[in-house]
């Protein structure tokens, strides 16, 4: 199943993509205001009932999405988990343990939404990402069960403003700007997509390839990322984990290369789709 | 005017202190179902009404207190942001910016609760700070009208698992195990203690003074932090910033100082009163 958040016509909402059409599960579902609430309730199996019996109320064409969970509980950012990214930023290539910060959700954007810029910098770039969703709570999770607490995978565009998030050793700054963590475009849960696939992920900047792994390349996996995280808080069904970005980005490019005003950046990931945004500079007409 | 959120007999609530008691605004203000309710109305100025006619409800000895605001839409917290404590560190003495990092609401712990050094570490450490708590949101906000977004201030002890904070180049894994950011005991709100004051800041373990400072020392100052926060993210009503820690924390001393099971700990600030925990290590019977 494939399930998204989105407005359509003035009202909120989520639902689920068939080949026919988007079913609106907030309409159907009417004790589960969000996907969020659907997952914090283990409503899955309810929410894909509706989904296969319904007629479809809604054109893809027609929605304005928004981030697969707007407002997830929280939001666990994997840095330097591929090899290639730590080498090209002249990190050490080990690590004994995954390297970790928080987004909060107001820095989210859905899919088809402009990623923005801020007036603040000219240095915003890419980072194509796999993100899995937390459908089952957990404490101290052993690797060996992590994946049974997967409610689905997306993608995630990490957008960074690199001047910001390098200023000082901390990166908050650069990965918190509003509508800078593009999310989408939709959620394809476990039952579809088994969150231990090795997958490739792509990003494409106007078009032009800028980076290309595959999942299996994770220094730290899906799995490992979930036991360590859950060590340290509780994760919560609609948690978000975004499992790092792999080489290829702007910033250490020669010279470097900044998402600019018009630019179109997508990421891609096999069995997922497709995650488009345009960048906007901040304060520039669209 | 003294706002605190607590539970009383299995009830959660929050209400305000007086020198008789504390009077229950929660049972009085049904609108608004916690502090950060509160604060998100606008409601301050209902909320004093309410506390100076009302009769008290309970001693404040009887309460079991919460975090002040124990649901946070974010925590930002100031790392380095006195000089003695980046000297400590070895850390360069001047940043052009502040250092920022983000805790999650569940690391939070109320007044007179146990701090908890969790079963993986032994390294479990004090960091006395301030906590500015927001009243009024906002983006972008100039430094000079920064104070007329505070809605109070209190105490935090930043409790950090050092050796899971440091193990990576991100500190987030050993700021957010659970119970282990103390918020309390009450906030203080700007009317009563103006944002602008250089206040007496101390830190004790088992009575020995570990750490002491004024609050006119921070690097960047509040008006200065919230200028810079809310320019990457919009602050809300009932955000918390938390400012820094002056030097003395137990990481620096030789042989260091870490938290054992049976400690107290406290941190005062001048205006505002001691914010009290023991520490329990985990898995230790109480």
């Amino acid at each position: 199943m494939k399930l998204l958040s989105f407005v359509a016509a003035g009202r909120v909402s989520y639902g689920a993509l068939r080949e026919d059409g988007v079913v609106d599960l907030g309409a159907r579902l009417p004790g589960f205001p969000d996907l969020l609430g659907v997952l914090r309730a283990q409503a899955l199996a309810q929410a894909e009932a509706a989904a296969q019996t319904a007629s479809v109320d809604h054109d893809l064409a027609d929605l304005t999405l928004l981030p697969v969970i707007p407002n997830p509980g929280k939001i666990v950012c994997a840095g330097l988990n591929y090899l290639a990214h730590r080498l090209e930023g002249k990190h050490k290539p080990e690590s004994a343990v995954p390297t970790l910060f928080l987004r909060l959700p107001q820095s989210q954007v859905g899919h088809g939404q402009p990623m923005v810029c801020p007036a603040e910098s000219e240095q915003f770039d890419f980072e194509a990402e796999l993100a899995v969703v937390i459908g089952r709570a957990g404490r101290r999770i052993p690797v060996e069960q992590a994946l049974s607490h997967v409610a689905g995978m997306s993608c995630y565009n990490d957008g960074s403003v690199r001047d910001w998030q390098l200023a000082t050793p901390q990166w908050t700054p650069g990965k918190n700007f509003p509508a800078t963590g593009a999310f989408g475009p939709w959620l394809v849960t476990a039952d579809e997509l088994p969150p231990e696939s090795a997958l490739s992920l792509a990003c494409r900047l106007n078009g032009r390839e800028m980076q290309r792994t595959t999942t299996d390349l994770m220094m730290f996996s899906t799995a490992e990322l979930i036991s360590f995280i859950s060590t340290f808080t509780a994760l919560e069904p609609g948690d978000v984990i975004v499992t790092g970005t792999p080489g290829g980005v702007g910033l250490r490019r020669d010279p470097p290369v900044w998402m600019r005003h018009g630019d179109v950046v997508e990421v891609e990931i096999e069995g997922i789709g497709t995650l488009r945004n345009t960048v906007v500079k901040e304060g520039q007409a669209r």
